[in-house]
């Protein structure tokens, strides 16, 4: 493939294209993502997450600045319907992005979920997976905190961050379990605005440790930079805890053993559709199901043991 | 099971049992279901969709008195939430419904669906299950048509009725594909209202045949019992067309192809489950997945290989 070499290159049009066509899903998406994983796994995610207007995509902004400062390869994927990076958002925010955009050593993107179930999570784990081989050391993905995306965004991020703002109606956003799960950092931006104290420390209250890692609350004026180097230091002891306590490793078997599953699935579908729907031993089945020979289940269950090895017959 | 014999032998009260266990879904409903199966076939099922407002459960109760007078023992099931059945509407509606009510030969039903994908389907076959092993010759299933809605029913129907009505909004009755593909009858209810006889016409000109068959297009004035005769000769014209066509016959066949795909599919994912994912060979495959020995997809299709009949690997 071409388009592999160009991407592994640092061809920011192959990476580009690349993205085009994961996108529609076409036949070329499999073939693609299946090459490209062999040069996965070394970027870092961060996944961004709160309700719309906490000012997510203007603390992403500050972040990816202060990353590159660093000399980190950074991209942003932004799922985000709010965030200025898909062009939903006033002129202050857009033209903040427009400086970044002009930064050829930052990608954006901004994706158009097509949503559902689990939807989000392969669609961002694809892109994630492009700019990792593309050679990104850090990539950020926006979502805006809806309940479900949350908790998908939760499957393909190594750390998420969890952006609330004061006097948004402080009980409706803490009352988003998802949202309070799903976050390893939570950070009240806005801060300068009254009662940022007092959500912090209602946030605070209902938290608990999460698989060893005790959560940070931390403060920040996004528009202003105003402790976003805090929000820096606090993904940095993440990644250190992640890494010490082998908590990356398990989570990366986790997702391999759920992605394994999906595949699984789809390839039996794909049996099934091609292969056994054909045969003559399923049309049987459907006439003695039709003929009330058999009811469905059992009909069901006797072919699925025809097309198992017996070990794994029940 | 003394439910399934309480069914059967006609008990009221086992089949309101009945209809709950199955909507609840608990581990019972499979039993009973697949008890059920080998009595069950020969209720003749009329679905009927629509936009709300246009009169589908007073059609409906004319249509049930109509056949109610001519022996047959009747079954209504009401999926949709606007029906009087399921006690969204206005009194004078209810009212009629009381009458049915108290017909103890008339057993009426409304049903949470749960909806979602293929839910609807499947909630109502299982209930029409029910009621034809319980003695129903005939069920009616009343649904809202909402585009998936209608799509849904012509799963479970043997016959679609499509109820609209003047000055709805012709076009955007119209418009919903998914309805005028569904209907195999078409009323144009409330036809005491002007402009009935365009929107007759406008229905004829989208219609096409469907298998054979020419759907047809009515007037009623079901509120006052104008035109419902014609819906019953309408109804057992197709019936008869059905039968002598084989149309039934094919039908069933591949609703009974559709179910032992969905068994299946179900029956995979638990031995994905219980099975599969708890071995040795899936353990080591996510090794590989992790470390980047292979990907994902090659993985799975490697390992359902090992769980396949070698006449079934590719």
């Amino acid at each position: 493939l071409n388009l592999l070499r160009g991407l592994l290159r640092g061809d920011t049009r192959a990476l580009a294209k690349a993205i085009s066509i994961i996108e529609d899903g076409g036949s070329e998406t499999e073939n693609l993502l299946n090459h490209l994983y062999f040069h996965t796994g070394r970027a870092w995610v961060v996944g961004l997450t709160g309700p719309p207007g906490t000012g997510k995509s203007t603390l992403l902004t500050r972040l990816a600045l202060e990353y590159r400062k660093k000399g980190l390869k950074i991209g942003i994927l932004a799922f985000d319907p709010t965030s200025p990076f898909t062009g939903g958002a006033f002129l202050g925010d857009r033209f903040r992005m427009v400086d970044l955009a002009g930064d050829q050593s930052i990608f954006i993107r901004s994706m158009a979920s097509r949503g559902g179930k689990g939807g989000l999570t392969r669609e961002a784990r694809n892109a994630v997976r492009l700019l990792d081989a593309f050679g990104k050391d850090m990539i950020f993905v926006e979502t805006v905190g809806t309940g479900q995306a949350d908790i998908e965004i939760s499957k393909v991020a190594d750390v998420v961050i969890v952006v609330l703002m004061p006097e948004l109606g402080d009980e409706i956003q803490m009352s988003k379990a998802g949202l309070m799960e799903a976050g390893d950092i939570f950070v009240v931006n806005k801060a300068d605005l009254p009662r940022a104290h007092k959500l912090v420390s209602e946030i605070r209250q209902v938290l608990g440790p999460r698989d060893g890692w005790k959560p940070m609350v931390l403060k920040t004026t996004a528009a202003r930079g105003i402790g976003t180097s805090g929000v820096v230091a606090a993904i940095e002891d993440h990644k250190q805890f992640s890494t010490v306590a082998h908590r990356r490793q398990s989570t990366v078997s986790e997702r391999s053993s759920h992605e394994l599953l999906e595949v699984l699935k789809k390839s039996f579908d794909e049996l099934l559709e091609e292969k056994i729907s054909q045969g003559a031993a399923f049309r049987a089945a459907v006439e003695d199901i039709a003929k009330r020979r058999t009811h469905p289940r059992a009909a069901g269950k006797k072919l699925l043991n025809t097309i198992l090895r017996s070990e794994f017959r029940n």
